[in-house]
């Protein structure tokens, strides 16, 4: 079903060739295609548009439990939006390899995100560490927080 | 100010205390904070919501010359998001592990997804992978895709 709404999404114009579906007990709770380029959103993955929408059917910001198919091994931005999800498994047919000769940047990121953040293509720098820290102090002492 | 939408976002009951904001040649194009908990949605973090809503501004799906000010340094999911999008640099106030010692599982899932797939706590499977790479045979040949 996820690799089906893939190559749709191609052959429809709509996004790129990714699909995701989210089960649990047996019941289809989201099936959805990538939409980049069609709402103009880079974190539209088939992933992260599934995670959504699951969680939006289930009132709930996790989903344990569930059981995600997806035709391509999650990028690193999905398989951590996974792991926030507290999903239970993944199931994937693509490799990153394969997205990756598909011109996807999915293998690129992999290397990335193990380098140290000094010798990553993207600059990072950390600044006011001191004034930053109270958010998190704010977060410890809160009475009204909500834990995820 | 990203700082100031985080602990705000705490004192306020909204949500975690992360806030990120997006400018470009000196211009605030978004200012986001967590709300996980309360939009019932795992991957809006900060960043997310953030790249989301400069993106909605731009009619655009990537964000070249934008810098990003975040209060914290981005969990994997944010930093391969910041990827895709094509932001030029991200500046951070706490770091991951400050992320880890607040209750977060920021330094967790970077050393997760360094881990050979195989290693990991979360189960991942490949099924199905010579009907999958339809979708990208799929792909190859599209006359209306768009690159992303």
């Amino acid at each position: 079903m996820a690799i089906a709404l893939a190559t749709k999404n191609v052959n429809e114009g709509l996004g790129g060739p990714f699909g995701a579906v989210i089960v649990r007990d047996g019941e289809v709770l989201a099936a959805e295609a990538n939409s980049v380029t069609r709402t103009n959103d880079p974190t539209a993955h088939a992933e992260v548009n599934a995670i959504r929408a699951a969680c939006a059917k289930l009132q709930s910001f996790q989903l344990e439990g569930c059981d995600v198919y997806t035709s391509c091994e999650p990028c690193p931005m999905c398989l951590a939006a996974l792991y926030w999800s507290r999903c239970r498994t993944v199931f994937y047919g693509n490799t990153a390899k394969d997205a990756a000769e598909a011109g996807f940047d999915d293998s690129f990121l992999y290397d990335e995100i193990r380098l140290p953040a000094a010798q990553r293509s993207m600059p990072a720098e950390q600044m006011l560490s001191e004034e930053a820290i109270a958010s998190f102090e704010a977060w410890r002492t809160s009475a009204q927080r909500i834990d995820y």
